[in-house]
Formats: C-alpha cells, structure tokens, sequence
C-alpha cells in the first residue's frame, strides 16, 4: 500500500468515535427509520423468509454422511463443518475427564456491520435474516454473515450482498476488527472476525436490510429471540467505551489475573472420531448422551420459500433444557463493576477465557456436585433482591443449533453484596471490559452478548 | 481475595513507572553495582559454572528413551520436554508442505524479573546462569526461570530461588505479567510467562545475582553472547513506554491488519511420531534433514562442576548456520517506526506473528526460490548505506537449543527510503508495539529482543 510522506502523514485515533457512538445510543427513537417503519419492515422480511423446518434420521441427509474412518458427520465437498468426537481433561470441577461431540469448523468466518452517518447520526445497516435452528424465523442479525470463501473470493459463487465493503475496506474505515472465539463447549477452536467498518452516502440498504440507531438496536436486545448471536458479539466489538478511569483493579492486575489463570490450568483435548464415543448414544435419529442431559447431534430438512435457495438438509446440535447466563454488576464508590469469572471451556484456544458470573443449564447440573447448584440458586435469589437491568431469552447461532435457548440476565447488587471475589472471579469496569475486547480471546460469547446488553442498560 | 470498599477503594495504574524505568535507564553507569563490580561478579560466576558438554549418542541417554509406538524422544517421567513430529501445510512461501521435529513442551513456564528501588532508581535483579547449549558458558538471565511444577508447587523439589515473589506476587507489586509465545520453527505452542514484580528492600542479591539498572542491561545487550533470550523477553515486555502519539496507522488499523492475516492465512498442522518422518533421517548420533539443512536432534552430556547437580544427559535442537534477525526504522515526520511483518511458524497458537522485518538463515534457504534471498541481500546493503542502531549476535535458549546464533541488527535507513510497505508488512512505532506487548501472542520472541534492544537505542 502506497504512502506520502511530508507533514500531516502521520495519524490519531478519531477522537470523536465515542461520541458519535454515544449520540447514536441516546436516539432510541430512530432517525432514518421510526420505530413503526421498523416494526413493519421487520414483520415482512419475516413472512418472506419462512424456514420449514423437520427432523429427519441421519439417513436422510443429503450430501452429508458418517465417514467410514473416523465415523465423523462430513459434508460430501469436505467444506461447512464437520462433526467429531473430543476426548478432555481438565483439572477443575465435577468432572475432570470426558468425551463429547464437537463442530469443527477451522475456516475463520467474518460478521460484520456496516455503519454509515445518516442526519448526523450514526446508524447500523441490520439484516433479517432467518436461520433453520432459531426458535421464531428471522432475528435481527449483522450486515454481513460471510465464510471466508465468501470474503476471500476463493470460490466464486453467489456473492453475499455488502461483503466487499468489509473484505477490501479501507484501514481508515475500520471502527473495529478483532477475532473472537464462540461457543467453547460446542465448537472446537472456532473464531469469527467480528468487524465493523463506516460507509459512505452511496450504501443503500436492500430489502432484507435496515439502517437503525445503535439505540433502536440496543432496545431490539431486549426483546426475546430478537437480535442474533453473531450481531450481539459484534456489537460487543464496538470502542469508545474505554476511558481509562478509576477501578477496584488496575488493567495491569487485570491482564496478571487472566495470565495466571492461562498459565495454571491444564486442559487436554484431542480430536477423536465421533464413532464409539465413550458416554453418547447413537440412532439414525440423534447422537444422545447416555443419561440424556447436555445436547442431541441431529438432522433436518429445511424448505425456504426465499428466491436463492430451495431447501437444503444439516445437522445440528440441540441444546436440552433453557441455559442460565447470568451477569452480577455491582458500583464501588459509585462506579459499575462487572463480576467475571475464567472459564474452561474444551474448545477454546486458551485454557480459560472471561466468562459471565454464572453459565450454565440447570438440567446437565442435576445429577452433579458441585457450585454450579448454588451459584443458579443464588441467581434466582437475586432476582427478587437486586435491580434486575436486563432480562430476556436470547438463542445461539441458529445455523448451527437448533432452538438453543438461553435467559440472559444482568442484576445489579447492592452495597449488601459482598465485596470478596471467590477464586476465579474478578470485578472489573465496563470502560476495562471494552479495552480487553479491543483484542482477541478475552471474552466468552456469552459474556460478550451481556456485555452488548449492558451497555444499552448503564449509557 | 477480601477488598474493603469505602472511599479510596479505586485506583489507577501508576503514573509514574514510565518515568522511573527511564530513569533507571539513565543510569548506565549503575547505583547499586559499578561497572567495574558487575564485570568482576560476571567473571566469578562464570568460572564458578562451567558445564563441561560433550556430544553422545541417543543410546548413551540417560533417562531419555525413543516411545515404541510414536519414536518420540522422551523422558522416562513423562516431564520435561518430548521431540515428535509434525505434519505441516501452509498457504504461503516457497514450500507448502512439510514434516520436521518439533519440541512439545506444553506446561507454562515462568520467566520473572525482579525489581526493586536502591537509592531511588529501580534495579533488575539478573542472575549469571549457564546452560549447556550456551555458546560461553553464563549468560545474564532473569531472576527466575521456573516450571510450572517449581512455581506452582506440585512438585515438591528443590524450591527455584526467589520464585515466591512471583507465585505469590501482591496484584499491585506486578509491573508485567503476559503470556509470549517462544520459536514457533522450533516449540510446538510453547508459551511462557513474562513478569515483572517489584520488591521490597528486604530482598537481596544472591551469590548468581546481581542488582543491575535498567541502562546497564541495555548495555549488556550489545555484548555478543551476553543477555539471554529469557531475559530479552520479560525486558521487551516492560511497560511505561506506551504514550500514544501520532503514527502512520491508527491501533485499530494495526489490529485490524493483524486480524486480517490471521484470518485468511491456513496453517494446517498435526503432531505425529517422530519415526519415519519425511526428509529426516535418524542415526544413533542425530536427526537430520535429507539436504543437511535447518537443524539436528542431537544429544548430550553434561558435566557441571556446581554443587546442586553433577551433571545429566539431554537431547538438544542444533540449528545449522548464523541466523539473521533484521529490523528496519524508518522515521517518518520524526517518529521512528519499525517495519514488522505477519510470520508464519507452525508452532504458533495463531497463524501469525509479528516477526521483525527480515528473520531467516541463508544457509536453509540457498536451494529454496523465494523472496528471503533478496531480502537478505538487502540487510547486507542497509548495513553500509543505513545508521546501524544495533548489531550483535545473540543466542537462544541454551536449555533447548546447542549453540544457536543469530545476528540481532537495527538498521535505520533513511528518506531515500521506500515508504511502500510490501504485502504483509506494516510500520508501527514503538509506544504501538509497547502496547501489543501487554498483550499475548503479538510478537514472536525475534521480535521481542529486537524490541528489547531498540528502546536501548531510543531512550
């Protein structure tokens, strides 16, 4: 890439971002789309992508098969994803030795939203998109959901609408661009690029798309099933929100904390086959585990009514039972901290990654021991003593999990709440938490969607 | 960990720990230890720790065994380090595919730096310590290098000197603390832990330790064969050098040029046996490759005339030939800016690391097509026509590796200077790559002692 030297060359970072953010966040009224042009343009885009979606056996995939080899669950062209088995160990919690199901997806994908000024106000250009696992059709979702075949130009097959503007941005129009991992439980090693770059006058939105306020979009996070996994973590992505100021612990401690909990913590994983998995169950129906708790490897038919594509069939993984993911948010001398906790999760990078205060689903608990029983009750507890500042059903990528559910909940705590940290927790400040999400692999999915949330409670 | 709320209860990062590490980097003439004193205790040590190393066959081991099923080199604890092999496949460079041993060595090690105040300026407390693939025997090390199982205590053994104040190091006395990658041509995802603590006057230097400022290290740098790689990377990882002042590109275009090749590159590796690998050949005396290039598995025997230990046997990596380690500076409206570029080495975590401009051996390369040739060619120009900053040869891990030099070299060139970067480089400047330093995974540990030895130049 070319330059000019001489004077003026040289750069800052736009001073202005986080107020031009910040004037976006407080016009929840919507300035190039009202809140009824929204509602109706959100209701159509859900009648003309309706997704029929039916179980099937294993059986009845097409271009899918179970490899003679490993018994993995493979795509005929090697490309998607793939299923296979994980053997973990790990040296903390209940159980500490296990097999289980996991995607593997190696490519890195890209969610992007394109941002553009509209009347003086920031706006994010919205998908509706539906996808064949979410509980109700179409959720608001990023401009652009993309493969890297999709963004490289690998393969030149349909062109995925606005993805030009993310794969040959100009650097200046980058607001953010970080790799983050997703869900470590479910998904071997698997990041996307969560981007989010500023256009300009000449980007239009087509019809499945919607310029709205960064406000409008906070409000549709608080609407069950409503805006998607991949549009909350790239939300979560957003800077501006960073100034330094005061905190229980200094970012120096902060990074120290995650760096010993990297360092001290043995988690072995190896990729096996997904035949004869010690633990699961399999039936032309489902991959199940024995005691029929965690999750259920399936398949099914999708018919779309949409122009592109007719129908397809998949697998995907269901999650049992309504997960708990649960923030604590507490001030010290007024200002709001965060109660994180690093988490093990098999399929991560890292040992650990930064999770929400609690996570998890009551049903897998049941018949273990272990804190995970109380911290859920002390959750409820807390419902009825704290300020409850979010509360609502969210689901996870719905392309690959069918009708996983989870509460999300934010609560504030009062002065009453102890101070302490149990081993594994910190309190860190939203401005901390959003300087950490400038880089990669410090923050959970789960923990970034609540971090997306939060910001739309405390701005 | 208890924390008492109530006024006062939040804090900042110091202030000022950026001017009082530039104040012990002033200090080359030394506080606590004279020129003349440190030179004196160097001499001593070094004739105190003569390891005395002779080459031996692999059945002459003790202790270190080639594993039936895999043919890995290990020892008969399971502890320490293994050498198996790797499958490699990547996208990029003038070979695509290849197998070569690889070191597995997965626990986190800890290398710490101690500082402490004497007469109002911050000393390091380095260590003189020897290690049997050291080019001249001692080398200034860092107070502390521990395995997990010396600083975490699971194994009960003789205890590290001075560990505690890193196992148990007060969150506020830690000055650094991130996890760095080591050579990715060489360790399978090897990370160690890179801290900095500061003590209190209670601590006192050893009879192998040495109270140093900040400058007399820096001095000791430009000494061949002087500081080791340890010690230049906990130093690469000080901060205070961070402000942020104007620059060709803005931290979020660095950031979002390094997510960028981390996503499209493919670096496709697996661990296999050490047995039968292809292109290297095993004899009782060394694994080697078919062309007599890159490096040998060998194996050694050690003598040491200190009192802990009489002496072990040990497999070592003998890389062939001087390798070049080169960074270009270029200022730009003054500011000095260093061209970094995305590497990629298969023992990484990620695809890519920043490495300096120019890292390679001419030797492994002279049969290979490719751009290193040309790009060597023109360090060896730079060298005449640029402001040589810093030339000297270093060495890498003695503990790992038999006698691997490198040439460490800064060149500054000057306006005639092209200021295009060519594909996968960026200029960057050096509070910018400060700030990647509080990071994990960034830079790879070339680019770190280069770092190390340029704010030696710049201060």
């Amino acid at each position: 890439m070319p330059l000019t030297t001489g004077p003026g060359v040289l750069r800052h970072e736009d001073p202005h971002l986080g107020e031009r953010l910040a004037r976006s966040a407080r016009a929840t009224g919507g300035v190039a789309t009202s809140p009824e042009q929204f509602e109706k343009w959100f209701a159509e885009r859900g009648a003309a992508q309706v997704h029929d979606v039916t179980r099937i056996p294993f059986s009845r995939l097409r271009n899918w098969s179970f490899a003679e080899d490993t018994g993995n669950l493979v795509h005929d062209s090697g490309r998607f994803f793939s299923v296979a088995g994980l053997r973990v160990e790990v040296d903390e919690g209940p159980v500490r030795q296990w097999s289980q199901p996991i995607i593997l997806q190696r490519e890195i994908g890209l969610l992007g939203i394109a941002v553009r000024e509209i009347d003086g106000v920031l706006h994010l250009l919205m998908q509706a998109k539906a996808e064949p696992g979410n509980p109700h059709g179409v959720q608001l979702s990023p401009t652009v959901q993309a493969t890297k075949s999709n963004y490289t130009g690998v393969h030149r097959g349909r062109t995925v609408p606005y993805v030009e503007h993310f794969a040959r941005a100009e650097p200046r129009r980058v607001v953010a661009d970080v790799l983050q991992s997703e869900h470590g439980a479910w998904f071997y090693r698997k990041r996307n690029r969560n981007m989010v770059v500023e256009v300009g006058p000449e980007v239009e939105a087509g019809d499945d798309f919607c310029w709205l306020t960064l406000g409008q979009v906070q409000q549709q996070l608080r609407i069950d099933h409503r805006v998607n996994m991949d549009a909350r973590t790239v939300l979560s992505c957003l800077p501006g929100f960073d100034t330094d100021g005061p905190a229980l612990h200094t970012r120096t401690e902060i990074v120290s904390w995650i760096t010993a909990n990297q360092a001290v913590h043995d988690v072995d994983t190896t990729v096996v086959g997904l035949r004869d998995l010690p633990g699961w169950r399999q039936t032309d129906m489902s991959i199940s585990h024995e005691r029929g708790v965690f999750f259920d490897v399936i398949a099914v038919d999708v018919v779309a009514n949409s122009r592109e594509v007719s129908g397809w069939t998949q697998p995907l993984i269901e999650p049992h039972g309504v997960g708990v993911v649960a923030m604590l948010v507490k001030r010290f001398d007024g200002v709001p901290h965060v109660l994180l906790r690093a988490r093990i999760e098999p399929g991560y990078l890292d040992a650990i990654e930064l999770a929400p205060t609690v996570q998890g689903t009551p049903e897998n608990h049941a018949h273990l021991p272990g804190p995970l029983r109380e911290q859920l009750r002390d959750i409820e507890r807390h419902r009825h003593t704290g300020r409850v500042l979010f509360d609502a059903e969210l689901s996870e990528e719905g392309g690959r999990f069918h009708h996983s559910r989870s509460r999300y909940t934010i609560i504030e705590v009062g002065d009453d709440h102890p101070d302490e940290e149990p081993p594994g927790f910190r309190w860190m400040t939203l401005p901390q938490i959003t300087w950490l999400l400038q880089h990669r692999h410090y923050l959970n999915v789960q923990a970034r969607s609540l971090i997306a949330c939060l910001r739309a409670c405390l701005d």
